[in-house]
């Protein structure tokens, strides 16, 4: 882990070559008055993909008594407002709104619609299908949900139509790897209005509310970003919300009326302009004119800032010196680019956001963790299925359009963030299970497409593919009552891997599991630990599960093996693993260890994790290190006040600066066998978990379940972490986690790198989002990580330590709008989640694959996990092996190692879109930072491809036209010459051989591939 | 007191000429389906003219954290949603919104709005200034908010959207005074909201919730209107309010969402729909779909309503039997006129309201007392500067225009009827002030212009015209501080008047009184009781009034007086009051009499009225009366039940059903003059009274001043009632009360004509509106009045009693949304209230002026009072004789003694509107009730009538154009035939002479003048 990040204190101004720019001033923004205050009226409605309401519920306004919210009629007035006066200007964001209400209207009103986005009073802004959440939220599926919005916007409108401003107006917290994204999407700046408060009063004091984001530590200026802070949120100044949501005064203007008030009303405005103009470096300010689903009567708004701008501008003849005006955010990015100002940068992010001084917005990083793991799961879904679909020329399809959308709305900051009310949370849910059920239609068709008619009539007795939606809580109907049954095994990442198959079976049965060659293919049996069998909800009849590895499954293909039952009871007893239960307080160590895997030793007095080591020829090297689960007792409060702030959906707040044990000690089962050993733990009825270590595998897989968490008497909520510590380890307050999922950023305990901070809540203040993994970093010989299955909360509060929140359960809601405490249940009892850590240790690594290489490999396994599928079957196994097509690839070759197969999805009529990334930093690894090119040529199997077209990442532009604004920067980081350079140079070599495509570390490309079909394998 | 009412058992059917009618359907109308049930679908919007917010902040949208309401808003965008969709419509109400609207729209959009004008998609409704009140608004304030508002609409939009259907659906209780006017204004029909909750069970039980309102006994048919009660007030079926302030859930009409409702809402319609049939008489329905200031965003109301029409409508291709369309209450009444029903009718009115078994709406017949008299004062004022503007020629001027719609805007059901929020009370009060001022601004200019210069250069030093519009707390600056001024007294009564002017002066002063011939007029000094010395805030140095007797005020004209301090000790004693403080206990009775007025005789034990008779020749015929002031103390209550209600702004609801006398007796002070007597009573700190009897006069004046109400600990509010007390009569339960003060409707206690009353509130559901009068009637030997300057709530509970409400205070709000006590406070006490009740007896009749003829005469006098003007003045009285015009009328004539001149304004160039009403009901005086012809020739002093055109009530038709619709009637009276034939017979006569006007007992008839100056005296 070598960071770029230390050098800030070193200001050099860098001038980018203004002169090449191409960027003209928007014809149709107002003109602006040289010399004078510009005030940029942006008027805008801030529509939350569901959050009190759901997504539907928004949309046709139902359920007001929730609030008072319909974004249909906020459109349709939206366009009457415009059309009555042509100064006046809208912008709009969320594009699942905005498609799902254009379909509704006639073509006479989408002609006049289109005409006032034309003439640039209707502008699009931000234009992904939500306002994605920056601290839960994958960058898969921020790049997906974003493109689904735009590439829609782009085909409707036209490229002009192109949103250039991104607007995060809401989210709680930015992501630098969202501007890294926003930035290799063509968007010339960001505006957002959440920051920490400190942070904020900080940046008015030095009038750096706005500076050059560098969004990436290994791309560039490719990855730099304008960024700006709004000045109040996205709220309008105190006493000008004219929304009828609003209860603000409205500029009463007719002298003989009794409240004439338009002398008050000016003067009002005119000094919170100028107090805004306080905080700003230039000439320019914005201000938006809007609020949470405002505009529903436009008219209202407009007519009323048609009146203040008519007033305001009015007083420039006795010598006011305000100018205000219909503006958007690309129209004030405009005038800030002319203002030809030399802008500070900022290399890290803004996380953790803190509203006070005892308002973390760090609960959310692991809110609903079932839905937060359920969006993560479906996500490899969406891919999976995209691939397929590409690799057998399927085209668009509704089942696959369906879950892009439903991923495009989970990743709302109000859904994937868990921020939203428990029935909308249930409505996300259904919308993923919608989706997914639909998508997975789509892979039926096209697993069912690749065999020859005499397999499917043999091996099939049902005809019907079957998809396991339960294993999650190992359940599957057809695993457990299916005598013989095929399984399809299907690898959505482009190179191939080895994965451990695990199937609920039920007790006492062993199975028969033939390879694609009509090899048996050696299994186990492991039982299901009881806190599993005994989630409420679970109807199963399984209590084992079947384990076997499914070896070397070729890239974006499958393998499949016929599964039957057998009584032979050889068969059981090879397959049956030896289960101890153990006894605590001896003194003998618990230890575990197999084959080219980890083993491991569990404390004999605790029963907790003890050490850990890799099992090579030679000596283990064992590691020192114990986890345990334990509780924050979540503060109760009114939110009357600072010091009363609850810990709920958004906050995290314990009442306490350390965390409480759970147990003194765990009971433990030891689980051993062939493929796997388990340890499994349960701290008492609601925590309990299984360590694992598979056969091969240098990762130590850690499945928590916790739940139903317990109300108390006193009703304090709790909130669940697990803790690693490597006790050898005891300095350093320093830390690593992703963003997004992708590049790490480094933190220090109480310190942020551009203010000081006063932490006056020492654990929430020092939790991180946790999107994939957290990492600690002693030097070459001490490097730990731990990966997770969903985005977490997490932190290191001590040397050694790694933290993460798994479950919260709140019985106070913290007053940020959603009006309920965090406390899921089911069946009447408190949600139990279920999910996994993997433990990766330096010592793990080899000469092929060192620290880094474990991670980024792990990390891709974990996003897009193999898919199952399962057919009943009547065949016997060896006439399945000779009828059915059991091994099949859809890739022509594999990619390098470090070359992570990002995208590939329909794009229409022989298009594809392609996404290749490099998956490393630089510096990560020693074998797999360096660039690397791949050429496309012979990529797909079935595919030739007869055009490249490279796009920017968003796909709604040619990479050639792309013309980003360029800024003078006071760069706080020496000139990173290289990526940017790299990447030109990439370019040059396209011109070469358009198949040929280098990556630098972490740089994403994303092309249109044409292609034509070039193989008759269906 | 004949009253025609008794006669409904008799069931006639009466079939008007059908044949006749000129009627078309409106081609505007959407096609109703045979055979079906059709449910006319009314979008409308209930703008009240101010209640919880003021006039200007409803329109404005101000203050929307009282209400979320603006008027521009809804206006704004339902023209907007007009132009969508065609077949849509919409209907608008309040006429002092839409123009205050319409006068800020371009004039494209004006354009624009004509069109859906014309093409019937947005129809007038009512039209006039406001929806007034019809309990506490008097007739000459109702014709004249009408008649502004649809005059307007006829210049604005042409005769073609001239408003043919009342709209009062939201007025608490129905008057029939108020139908008669709507008939005689060209309505067709009325529809409203409110009214008793068992008459609305038994109308809908028996399918009469439409039925024909016989709106006079005088009028006949001319006064019939067809009537209909809307089913749910103004509101739309449970489930279907699609407006931004509902909650009800839209029509989501997409299939793959998640809340796909069509089903369900189409069920629910139908059902309502069918529901609501059941009601009433026809195959036509009328659903009021809108509520309180709906339709700010009229898209939201009208995408949905689009939708359920095309989706209830699909299921008749099922089967379904209703059929729902876009309509207005005129397409609806044509359609249930091309129903070819026979209709029963209604001779009585719809007053009391109770909404619930302890929930009469009587507490609002007296709510704000002050706010009423100040309502009743201004139009008088009003209707004197309207003459005076044009009889001087003066044509349209601002100030009367300002006074003109201030005066429509108090009309309001939720203005002068008491029930708005104080703040609201307030400007409505400040509305009427500035409204006072500019049009006495006008009555200034015209004062001054009929002087001669040199005479207004000698008489004047300030050279200002002042008015006194304290008077009611005895107040006058320029009377108390004036060494020497001039005094006009104008009068508006088309006959020659004598008056007593009274005016407050400093005390030990005389004044030489010089009339306009330089004789000396009789003077006499009163003392101003203490009680009105120390009314809260009254900053005044008199202590005394000056009372004189303008004797014989020309009709429409003025005499002028000069006033001047005299230091004569001699006229000092000539005009100091003998006043004598009496204790009482003794046997001696306190009596007072003079000439020709009444003796009075005080009871020497209690203080209070004994009795009264007429001072004539021979023996005085004293009638034994006692009057007291008791109070009722307010329910209190939560209003979470029926039986919890509170006595409120709106409820009258005693918490006993006795009265609680306020003192066992009265501190009495006498005071005797040459012109007239007074009784001080004293009840104790906050009731007190002055009885007066001027010479001359022969009606009994009880100044009543009661206030502060005290709070007492229990906070139970107070309502105070004045008592008279006729002890000799011991029978009967019959009275009678005024319906806005012009005929006469009998009472009978615990009774409803139409419906057998269960009475749970022995008093607030026997009391009644009394705009002007309250009657007994024990035959020709005993008739008694009590006329009032203001609205009150009245009743008589027992033989021989009649008691007036002239005061409430209370501490609770009674919970219909005004969401205030009535707890009026000024000065940090509660509001003082100051008025006057006048006794009359049939033995003060005589047999030039019967008792009909003492309260029609003494009403006149009381609706239109004398208007004093001031000037200082240098002039000494024996040039300003000479020099100035001190005696000045402006009618040619006197109208005869039974003619009221209810109108004269200026109308444009050279033109006057002119109405001239019969001021007797049939029967009701054996010397006035026949019909009177008046010839307009000479009627005015300067002006020759050039042409005269006779119009409907409002004006805003010509009488020989109006062709209402004929109905098929089931009578409950015999046909009276003579009413509407005599009227024929008039327009008959007219052809002859179109300058002689013939009237019948309670004829309105109604002129455009064209004139022609025809003399030179200004």
């Amino acid at each position: 882990m070598t960071q770029p990040q230390e050098s800030w204190l070193l200001g050099v101004v860098l001038l980018l070559a203004t002169a090449t720019t191409t960027h003209q001033a928007n014809p149709s923004c107002h003109p602006v008055k040289e010399g004078m205050l510009n005030v940029h009226l942006v008027c805008h409605t801030h529509d939350d993909v569901g959050w009190l309401k759901t997504v539907d519920q928004y949309f046709y306004g139902a359920h007001n008594s929730i609030q008072r919210a319909g974004v249909q009629y906020i459109l349709d007035s939206v366009v009457d407002a415009l059309l009555k006066n042509p100064d006046r200007k809208f912008i709009y964001v969320e594009s699942a709104f905005f498609f799902r209400w254009w379909n509704e209207q006639t073509p006479e009103r989408k002609d006049v619609v289109k005409s006032l986005v034309r003439s640039g009073q209707l502008e699009f802004i931000g234009g992904g299908w939500c306002m994605n959440d920056e601290a839960t939220a994958h960058y898969n599926a921020i790049i997906d949900q974003m493109t689904l919005g735009l590439v829609k916007l782009n085909e409707t409108f036209g490229e002009a139509a192109r949103p250039t401003v991104a607007w995060q107006i809401d989210p709680f917290g930015h992501s630098r790897e969202q501007a890294s994204i926003f930035a290799q999407m063509g968007f010339d700046g960001l505006f957002f209005g959440r920051l920490d408060h400190d942070d904020k009063n900080h940046r008015w004091d030095t009038h750096t509310m706005e500076m050059m984001w560098q969004g990436s530590q290994n791309l560039g200026d490719a990855a730099w970003l304008f960024t700006g802070v709004l000045p109040r949120g996205y709220s309008p100044p105190v006493g000008f919300c004219f929304d009828i949501l609003c209860s603000d005064e409205p500029i009463m203007d007719d002298p003989r009326l009794h409240d004439y008030n338009v002398d008050k009303k000016v003067d009002a405005f005119i000094k919170a302009a100028k107090a805004e103009g306080e905080g700003y470096a230039t000439k320019h300010i914005i201000m938006t004119m809007g609020e949470d689903f405002n505009y529903q009567e436009a008219g209202m708004w407009m007519s009323n800032l048609d009146k203040l701008i008519r007033y305001v501008n009015k007083r420039q003849s006795s010598g006011s010196q305000v100018n205000v005006l219909y503006s958007t955010p690309s129209c004030y990015l405009s005038a800030l680019h002319d203002a030809n100002q030399t802008w500070t940068s900022k290399t890290d992010d803004f996380f953790p956001y803190a509203s006070g001084n005892h308002s973390y917005w760090t609960g959310y990083f692991t809110s609903r963790p079932t839905l937060k793991g359920y969006v993560r799961q479906t996500n490899g879904i969406l891919q999976a299925v995209k691939q397929v679909a590409s690799l057998l020329g399927m085209g668009h399809s509704e089942g696959l359009e369906t879950l892009k959308e439903a991923m495009g709305v989970l990743q709302h900051h109000d859904a994937v963030s868990g921020t939203e009310k428990q029935h909308v949370a249930d409505d996300y849910s259904e919308r993923l299970a919608i989706g997914t059920k639909a998508a997975l239609g789509v892979m039926g068709q096209a697993l069912s497409k690749l065999q020859p008619v005499e397999a499917l009539q043999k091996e099939k007795d049902g005809g019907t593919i079957h998809f396991c939606p339960l294993l999650n809580i190992s359940s599957c109907p057809i695993t457990e009552s299916s005598s013989a049954f095929i399984m399809t095994v299907y690898n959505p990442i482009a190179r191939p891997i080895s994965h451990y198959v695990r199937l609920p079976v039920p007790s006492d049965t062993a199975y028969k599991v033939t390879d694609y060659k009509g090899n048996a293919v050696k299994a186990q049996l492991v039982p299901i630990p009881k806190p599993v069998l005994s989630i409420p909800g679970r109807h199963s009849t399984a209590a084992y599960e079947l384990v076997f590895q499914a070896t070397d499954i070729p890239p974006l293909g499958f393998l499949r093996y016929h599964i039957k039952r057998t009584s032979s009871y050889r068969i059981l007893r090879q397959q049956i693993s030896k289960t101890h239960s153990h006894v605590l307080g001896g003194d003998d160590p618990i230890e575990l260890s197999g084959d080219e895997n980890l083993a491991i030793s569990v404390d004999p007095k605790t029963g907790l994790l003890k050490r850990v080591g890799a099992v090579r020829p030679g000596p283990i090297q064992m590691i020192p290190v114990s986890q345990n689960f334990l509780v924050y007792p979540g503060m109760a409060g009114n939110n009357t006040k600072e010091q009363y702030r609850a810990s709920g959906a958004y906050i995290f707040r314990p009442n306490a600066t350390e965390a409480r044990e759970i147990a003194k000690k765990v009971n433990v089962v030891t689980v051993e066998g062939p493929l796997v050993y388990e340890v499994h733990q349960e701290w008492g009825p609601w925590v309990s978990q299984v360590i694992r270590s598979y056969m091969g595998h240098l990762n130590l897989e850690m499945e928590w379940l916790v739940g139903p968490i317990p109300i108390s008497r006193d009703k304090i909520g709790l909130e669940v972490v697990s803790r690693v510590d490597w006790s050898s380890i005891t300095t350093g307050n320093t830390f690593y986690t992703d963003s997004n999922g992708r590049e790490m950023l480094k933190r220090v305990k109480d310190y942020r790198p551009t203010w000081r901070l006063h932490n006056l809540e020492p654990v929430a203040g020092n939790y991180y989002p946790v999107n994939s993994r957290l990492i600690l970093d002693n030097g070459p010989d001490f490097r730990a990580a731990i990966l997770t299955d969903r985005s977490q909360g997490g932190t290191s509060l001590n040397p050694g330590q790694m933290e993460l929140m798994v479950h919260r359960r709140l019985f106070y809601d913290d007053a940020f709008g959603v009006g309920e405490p965090l406390n899921e249940t089911q069946f009447g009892e408190g949600l139990v989640a279920r999910g996994k850590h993997y433990l990766l240790h330096s010592s793990f690594a080899s000469p092929e694959c060192d620290f880094g290489c474990l991670h980024r490999t792990l990390g891709e396994e974990l996003l897009l996990p193999p898919l199952y599928a399962f057919e009943e079957t009547s065949a016997l196994a060896h006439t399945w092996t000779n009828t059915a097509v059991n091994k099949w690839g859809g890739l022509g070759m594999n990619l390098p190692s470090n070359v992570h197969l990002l995208t590939l999805e329909p794009w229409g009529d022989n298009l594809l879109l392609l996404r290749l990334e490099h998956m490393y930093e630089k510096g990560e690894s020693d074998t797999h930072s360096s660039p690397v090119t791949v050429s496309l040529k012979g990529l797909l199997a079935d595919w030739a491809i007869t055009g490249v077209e490279e796009m920017i990442l968003s796909a709604n532009l040619r990479k050639k036209d792309e013309h980003r604004l360029k800024w003078k920067v006071k760069t706080t980081s020496t000139a990173q010459a290289s990526p940017s350079e790299q990447h030109r140079t990439n370019n040059i070599v396209h011109h070469q051989d358009p198949l040929s495509v280098t990556l630098g570390p972490m740089e994403i490309r994303t092309f249109v591939l044409t292609v034509k079909k070039a193989s008759s394998r269906f």
